[in-house]
Order: C-alpha cells, then sequence, then structure tokens
C-alpha cells in the first residue's frame, strides 16, 4: 500500500517556495499565511491540519494541529511546529505593516482574530500569489495529471461493458466511481468555493441534459433532490438518446476532466451533428493557443465557430443559461487559472493545463459536447485524455 | 424520478422563519443575511445559489443566482428576487446599526465588501442563531433522518455478501457507496470547515484503525494519498482482524452515522471484549440522557466506565490522540450542536439527534466501537439506526 504513496520532493517544493517569494518581493510582503490546504499542500507537501508561515527572509513554518509525525514525513520543510492555538505562533512573528492572508476563502472570523494578533497590520490577499503560482505545472504536476488521466481512461472504457438499458443515471454513477476508487481515484473533487461541492457522477441522460441548476456549467442535471440539486438522478436510461458522461478524477490531489458521449442503440442525428461541431471547436481552440491568441479571443473564436453552423441557440447552453467560459485550469482545482472566457485579456501560458468543453444544449432534449484536459507545452498543445472521440453507440 | 422528491412544507419553512425572527429580536437584530447554502436551504427550502435576506419586520427575501425557477419551486418563499450582483440587493435594504452575518464561514473579503455595501453597520454572527434553531429536530426533519437511517441499515446488512479477503479497504468503501447511492445516498457528506471534507468510506481494517490524521477523530486512517490522507486504503483486509465501517449516509441532506465492526473468519478477544465495553458505555449514555445530566457530565460517565474496565489507554484514541467528545449532534451537518463533550455546560434537550461514538483505539492493531444515531423525543432516547450491534463474523 504504502509504495503506492507518492510524496512531493524536496526541490519542487524548494522550487514553489523561490517562485512565492518572488511574487511576494514584488507586493512588498514581509510574511504571509496560508490556511486553505489545497494550497498549503501544494507549497508543503502536507495536507495535514495546519497553517503555512511563509517570511520573506527566513525557512517557512508550518504549524501543525494533532497528527505533526505524518506531516514530518509528507513534507520537506524543517520548521514544522506543533500548534494548538493561534497563539502559538506568536512567537515566530515580527510585527509588520503587511501581511498576506487568504483573505477569498478564510472566513471573516477567523481573518479578524489573526489581524489582531498581528497588531493589525493592512492585509493583503496571498491567495492571488498561490493561484498565479499555480497556474504552470511543473513536470512533476504533469505526470501526476498523467496519472489521473490514465485512471480516467479506463473509466471511460469500463462504460459500455456496464451501462444498460433502464439502469438510472445514479446506478451508473455508482458503479463508475467504485472501479475509479480501485485505480486511485480518492473519490473528492475541489473548488475554492463556499457553496459550490464538485463531485464525478455528472451523468446525464436525455432531458436531464438540458436541466440548469445553480452550478456555472451549461447543465446541471436533477440531482437527487433539493438538497443535493446537481447530476446523476433517478432517471432511467433510455434506448436513442444521449448519455453525457462528465466524470472527474482526482489523483493525489491532481483533477482531470473528461467528458464522452454514450448511446444505447442509436442517438438522434441532432446530437451526431451538434457533436462535430463541438469537436471542430475544440480542435481550432488547441491550433490557436500556441499562437499566442488571448483568452477572450479564443473564446470568440468557438463562438464564431458555433454560430457558422447554426449552433448560436445552443452552444455552451440555451437562451438565459448560457456560460460564459469555454475553458477552465485545472489541477489541484476543477476550475482554476487559466480560462477560456469572455473577458478575460491574457494569452494561455507554457505549462498551463486546460479542459476545453464546448457543448450544445437542446432544451427539453438533451445535450451533446466534447471536453478534454490538455497540456500546453514545448509549443504544442497535448491532450491528456486521449480516448477514443467517438460517440459510443452500446 | 420528480415522485421520490420530498419538498420542504411551507408551514415547516414559517415555523423556522419565526423561530429565527425570535432569535434575531432577542439580539436587537433588524436584518440577517444567510449566504452558506447548508443554512438558507433550512431556512428556505432550497439550495439554488442565493443570498437569503430576513428582515425582521417583513417577509424574508431570497435572491437568486442562475437557475430562479428551480428556486421558487422549491421555496415557498413570496420574495423570489434575480441577483447578478450584491448591488441588485441594494433596493431592498433599509439602513440599520447592527446585521447579521455568517462570519464563521463566509470569507473575509464577502464579508468586508457587505459590510461597505450596507454603510459598515456592526456585525453579529448570524450562523449562531441558525445553529441554534437547527439543534432541535422537526417532526419532518426526523422523518428524513428515519429514511436516511433506513438506507445505512441496508447498507450494512449488504456488508457480508461483499467483504471478501484480500479486497482492499477501498474497494470495500466504494462498493458500499454505489449501493447506498441506488437507496438515495447523495453521495456527499457536510461539515462546517473551510478545510475539513467529511466522506462516507470511513473503512478502517487492523492497522489502519489506528492512524491518526488530521480528523478530530480516534483514528483517521492512511487514505489514498497526501492528499487525501484519510478513510479507506489500499490495504487489503485481512482474515482475523477488525474492520471498522463507519459509514455516513445522507438523504435529502440529511445525514446519519453508524459504525459496525466485522471481521472474515474471527476476531481477537482483545477487541471483542472492547467492543463490549463500548457498549455498554453507549446504553448507560443513553439512559442517562433523559434524567437531564448536562454533556460534560455524560462525557465524563462515558470515561468513568473505560476507566473502571481498564481501557484508559485506549479509550476515545491513544495516548496524545484522544478526541474530547464521545458524541455529536447530527442532521443537515454531520456535526453540529449539541455535543456531548468535554467542557460543554448544557443538558441535552429534546428533539435532539446525536451520534454517540465510544470508540477504542489499540496503537499498531486496530480499532474497535460502536456508533449509532438517536433522537431524544417524549422523554426516550430512541435509535434510528436500530440494526443488529453485535460483532459480524463472515
Amino acid at each position: 500500500m504504502e509504495e503506492r504513496v507518492i510524496y512531493t520532493p524536496k526541490e519542487e517544493i524548494e522550487k514553489r517556495i523561490d517562485g512565492l517569494k518572488t511574487l511576494m518581493e514584488k507586493e512588498g510582503l514581509e510574511i504571509a499565511f496560508f490556511h486553505y490546504k489545497v494550497d498549503y499542500y501544494y507549497l508543503s507537501g502536507t495536507m495535514q491540519d495546519a497553517i503555512l508561515l511563509v517570511p520573506l527572509d527566513d525557512e517557512p513554518y508550518l504549524f501543525v494541529r494533532r497528527e505533526i509525525e505524518r506531516a514530518k514525513k509528507e513534507s520537506p520543510f524543517k520548521n514544522i511546529i506543533p500548534l494548538n492555538s493561534q497563539k502559538d505562533m506568536i512567537d515566530y512573528l515580527t510585527p509588520v505593516k503587511k501581511v498576506g492572508i487568504q483573505i477569498d476563502v478564510l472566513p471573516y472570523r477567523d481573518v479578524v482574530r489573526l489581524k489582531e494578533l498581528l497588531g493589525n497590520p493592512d492585509i493583503y490577499d496571498a491567495s492571488s500569489l498561490v493561484k498565479e503560482l499555480r497556474k504552470r505545472k511543473s513536470k512533476f504536476e504533469i505526470m501526476l495529471l498523467e496519472r489521473a488521466s490514465e485512471i480516467q481512461k479506463r473509466v471511460y472504457e469500463y462504460v459500455p461493458g456496464v451501462l444498460r438499458e433502464g439502469m438510472t443515471e445514479i446506478e451508473l454513477g455508482g458503479i463508475l466511481e467504485a472501479y475509479a476508487k480501485t485505480l486511485g481515484h480518492e473519490g473528492i473533487l475541489r473548488m475554492r468555493s463556499l457553496n459550490y461541492e464538485p463531485y464525478s457522477w455528472h451523468i446525464l441522460s436525455g432531458e436531464s441534459g438540458s436541466i440548469v441548476g445553480y452550478a456555472d456549467s451549461p447543465m446541471a442535471g436533477f440531482g437527487l433532490s433539493p438538497a443535493f440539486p446537481v447530476g446523476a438522478s433517478f432517471k432511467k436510461i433510455r434506448r436513442g438518446e444521449p448519455v453525457l458522461i462528465d466524470f472527474g478524477v482526482c489523483y493525489h490531489g491532481y483533477q482531470v476532466d473528461q467528458t464522452r458521449i454514450f448511446a444505447i442503440g442509436s442517438i438522434p442525428k441532432k446530437f451526431r451533428e451538434a457533436y462535430e461541431v463541438t469537436r471542430e471547436i475544440q480542435e481550432r481552440i488547441i491550433e490557436l493557443i500556441p499562437r499566442g491568441l488571448k483568452s477572450k479571443e479564443l473564446f470568440e473564436e468557438g463562438r464564431r465557430i458555433a454560430e457558422k453552423y447554426g449552433y448560436s441557440e445552443y452552444y455552451l447552453g440555451y437562451g438565459p443559461y448560457k456560460v460564459k467560459f469555454l475553458g477552465h485550469g485545472v489541477g489541484l482545482e476543477l476550475s482554476e487559472l487559466p480560462f477560456i472566457a469572455e473577458g478575460h485579456d491574457y494569452p494561455i501560458e507554457e505549462g498551463s493545463t486546460l479542459a476545453i468543453e464546448p457543448k450544445m444544449v437542446f432544451k427539453g432534449e438533451g445535450a451533446c459536447g466534447i471536453e478534454n484536459t490538455f497540456v500546453f507545452e514545448d509549443g504544442k498543445v497535448r491532450a491528456l485524455t486521449d480516448n477514443d472521440e467517438s460517440i459510443i453507440i452500446i
């Protein structure tokens, strides 16, 4: 069991901390705190219950509650210190004028307490630094994303053997999840949000594909109840309707995103034709990324192609429910920098990973579309999720 | 599919809002905002992307992003209003001196913006009000908890048919989850925490049961990687070791918690004997709750029984890893008021639901213990998870 575990190498952590310090210096920050576990895992190598303090002119301090031995095993830091209350950090602090704190995720109450403990310095959003760093993936991270993609490919290859007429969406979701877990899928997905809970079982058949909801997605699905009104439902999968499977996988914290379309027996021509347009949009976007186009130009190009073929009404959602992005970065969070989106004024940088997902929604009938996770490296855009892109008829 | 969905009745919502207003009045609050979906679901009946504004002297306003039609179907409120930005709320606001905001969960950045929009009034923690309300369950809520328990009972009854020597903990976890979902388990569990992610697959065999981690639990397990270092792992389940299954179920947002012990072939006498002590502790506690003992006195009584039988070293965790609670409320969150815990100075009130979980941990060897979800009503404590409490030998 132990041999399956991959720890973040020391050199990798050192590079990340160096990168962080460069950004801190630019912003005039003497110290920065990281309370959100996804980010301190990236910077330290451990997700044990901790607070990470990075001083510009000193080694990082990792304050750990409860299980310090696992933190020491997972993180190469020298300063790993037990923490019972925030006050235990005080001996390690010198007065500063400005401090980095993750104010985009840390609750108000906690920030106010920490600010008081520090003598009320100015606050800078420390999350902006780590988001910027995490945007470009290292070789080590790409290796983990490749392993996540390998699991995901096997999940999609598994579908034809288990999908049967009359089974519910949620039954199929459960079977795919159970299989993915035996391969290393951690069962959870992560998003930077108080309220949005990502999940793997985004399986929408027929009209489910045109049900919208709270998710910023062209299609939300029914879900099981008003208390989880997204994703797979008790709707039975019927012959001859599109079955959209958007099944996220997480391996060692790294997530990949993919969508394929399945159908039992046959699929209406309408969905088959629309699907080919989404494939063309995807092909065109990955061709344009290395040419340095800006995010918003890529987004416009997708819209232009959909329009050319007469799909404006259905592309990225119907009517008032269209989303304003075509792609999103993917890594330790399911949605992170960079985005291919309306109004985003930057080119895609090398090292970025992107899930690109042109989708079409037909109100009351269903949805179709393609999604792959790509990495932009060595001047090229490569699909990590490179399995068969055909509609699979079972 | 639709017929399986239960909506929160209008009278139920009205009663909750009335209860909230009584508490608001006591605290001198003219308005309170609810941004956290678990709480505005409780108060409104919907989990669509929303902000709930409750004025003391007016009907509630539910501001909804994206999918307002589902919100209208799920919530009986009259005032359901589209929201594009926080500023859209301004027409509905009058200047106040003090405002309720959920500062225990809402990020600092969001609270500061809202505060500015409101002209910088004093802030009161609105979460304390809804936590207090949610502590006592209604008949409607108990009905949903009973249905969640029914699913959970069937999951435990399903174990003997699938548990096999040599399967990994995570494989068993996936199979149980897949089965639970076909019965209505929503696949997610919820906790009020930036960093803690609850999960159903807490399956720990042999030494896994004595692995501690970031979770405030006597045992965390290995998990699959440093990026999710809790719960079921790739450890193979062996003959003759305790298999602790603590599998949470969520139905229509309501969670129940249960633990049972399984073993293949046989279980060492040590675990069998320790298990009987945990059963005795549980029996004693549920006998004492209706007598009005305080939480901390109940906690002490558990400790006293463990000590009497010579289990002080193992009870609720070993060495420095002991937890300071024996039970926790359970409902829309996996851990909520009331608690049976050290230092908690209140009696358990009628209408409370409680997961009581005396457990024993033997370092390097494993864990055992019992857990059930109970409801305290009509002067009695009743187990919702009333399936067989024996150790199941397969």
